[in-house]
């Protein structure tokens, strides 16, 4: 017999979290998860999941009935977007502007899609005449955008200009929201998505392993139509259907404490108010903008595409990144991240999320960020 | 704006559960459960992610260095071993003695390979001639089978005439061990297997949501060495080589509360001791299995084959297996399943797995069951 290791009992750090995710859980929630199971396929479990479906339906503002927890985390609900959407031989617009547009394209070809791509630089938004120039040059079949992009901290402005023009050309579109849904305003049916995925550890501060995914009826169809079938048998929607759907039969075992928990996030989205909340976010993150500039810092994207529940910092010259986050998280035990791709090295990233956006919060960043720039010299 | 729904505070059924899984959930497990989250790529978590790769190792008594828990239910873990061991145009052999060897030969297609037939009737196990004659008709590449089949309560003995078969033809040995982990003796090294895949919610008594998997070095040698991408991202070993291995950059967001709970329950594991909870099992399924024949019933699997953690209980002549079932649930709020596939209507499933085999769990199902009996006029 192999031997056992000796491990100590279970003490995880108590951090403060205020990187890109996960946010700080709500003390309902981390409540929840130590409720005893239920069987998955158990009654009170089946009512438990219709109430997780009306609520994500208002949290994502729509009323598709296609809208159920993917049993993954947030990329486990993006793959489950792209291999029952794509079909092989589809062609996929993706986006180049941040870390999010290039899994996209992974997730799509993966599915058997040709990718094509709108341009964009790290850390702007797309143009929507870029986006339709794209469309005139590709003719695509399904279309992905990021709402909210978490590497870079910009927000894509006027959803509704970009879904015309997929719609014009009869396209599908998919939107990564994992940054938006329940932090800043997103409107599914309003702004004509078809499909949009999200993550439990962002805004709603839920743990992550359950992930919110809408469809239209009208990307469901093209599901159901499929010639071929989704290559991956755990995120086949036809076959969740089986059991989110009408019929109630077994497909695979939910997680079902991750189900308890985002059930309890949503009604606290329900109980605060979706406004009330994107209002919250809003403010605490104008607070945190306001101090960094007091500061003497910056935001790295243009107000009118600042996305206030991921904010990304410019690191003034001759600033060590590396020593600065070290700084804050050994002496205030504080999470905040560094930049990814493009922008690593050129910023940081404040994540400004769900329970997480609160004054207390705000307050401990902007203290601990002045003391370690303090401590390389650097004078607000 | 669409307004919320009227939901009620959750309180989910307190269900004494003996069914397939899951399984009670010890106190403990239940406890970290409510911990703070730290970051999916803090120090301090990388940390518990070696400890659980430990606990997985032992548990699995295997050496392997890819063993780890894929951030899904134990289907995800399946699909884990299938997408990726698989390569289109590899032949792959699958039993028919139960519901997950058909789920194995639709994982098989999905990720492009063949799919053969090793014949035996649902409830029986796989003889090792019927694997020795289907290698020399099919000369498969890959070789699944299931060790404990929750579909059917029926054990398969002697793992190594299998693996013995595979290895001299080549083949790569594919375990399902969903319902044997930490329940039943299982070697995977001394037994040859190259990849096994198991759910947290059964004898490891955890929430399901973070699910074990291990590759042999030569396993993930052919995971390494494929010409054609793995057709899920979200489960391509070659990324997730970078989180789990020494890089640990970031792949996906990992469901860090359901780590928590697994490294929980598998040092639970760790403090009985791997053998001594074998025997528990054996003993408290004893215990079931003596009682059920006091009752008069019988188990639909012979002794030599016999599955210790799920007891298929045939059901007598003229009883109503439905209103059984819901009888139990309902006077005696005890969960226990029905049958599935060719034994659906033939057999009900009783559970005897981690924390849930103890005896009072045992001497309720056997009273409820005996209750539930006589109200259809069954006499003893």
């Amino acid at each position: 017999m192999l031997t056992p290791p000796d491990t100590d009992p279970l003490t995880p750090e108590d951090r403060t979290l205020m990187g890109p995710g996960p946010s700080e859980v709500h003390p309902r929630v981390l409540r929840v998860m130590s409720a005893p199971l239920v069987g998955h396929l158990d009654d009170s479990f089946i009512e438990i999941m219709d109430e997780v479906q009306e609520l994500l339906r208002y949290t994502f503002q729509t009323e598709n009935r296609w809208t159920i927890p993917v049993s993954g985390t947030g990329s486990a609900a993006m793959e489950a977007a792209f291999a029952n959407v794509v079909e092989p031989g589809d062609t996929v617009l993706v986006p180049t502007n941040g870390y999010f547009g290039g899994r996209m394209a992974s997730m799509a070809e993966r599915a058997g899609g040709e990718v094509a791509y709108v341009e964009a630089p790290w850390g702007e938004p797309l143009d929507p005449d870029a986006v339709a120039d794209a469309f005139h040059q590709h003719d695509p079949d399904v279309f992905g955008f990021v709402h909210a992009e978490t590497s870079t901290g910009a927000l894509q402005p006027n959803v509704p200009a970009l879904t015309d023009i997929a719609h014009d050309n009869d396209a599908y579109v998919i939107a990564d929201t994992v940054t938006s849904l329940g932090g800043v305003e997103l409107r599914v049916d309003e702004w004509g998505i078809d499909v949009a995925y999200s993550g439990a550890q962002k805004c709603l501060s839920c743990p992550p392993g359950a992930s919110p995914l809408t469809l239209s009826d009208r990307a469901m169809e093209k599901v159901l139509d499929r010639d071929s079938e989704v290559r991956s048998w755990y995120l086949d929607l036809s076959l969740l259907e089986g059991y989110w759907g009408d019929e109630r039969s077994y497909h695979h075992t939910a997680p079902i404490t991750n189900v308890y928990a985002l059930r309890e996030a949503l009604q606290l989205v329900a109980e605060e108010g979706l406004e009330a909340r994107w209002e919250r976010h809003r403010e605490m993150a104008t607070h945190l903008k306001e101090g960094l500039e007091t500061l003497g810092l910056e935001l790295n994207p243009e107000d009118e595409y600042w996305l206030p529940s991921l904010n990304a910092v410019r690191i003034p010259e001759g600033i060590d990144e590396s020593a600065l986050l070290r700084d804050m998280k050994e002496e205030h035990n504080l999470e905040v991240a560094s930049g990814l791709g493009d922008l690593d090295g050129e910023i940081i990233r404040i994540g400004c999320m769900g329970y997480s956006a609160r004054t207390s919060n705000v307050e401990l960043v902007l203290h601990a960020l002045e003391d370690a720039l303090r401590k390389q010299g650097y004078e607000p």
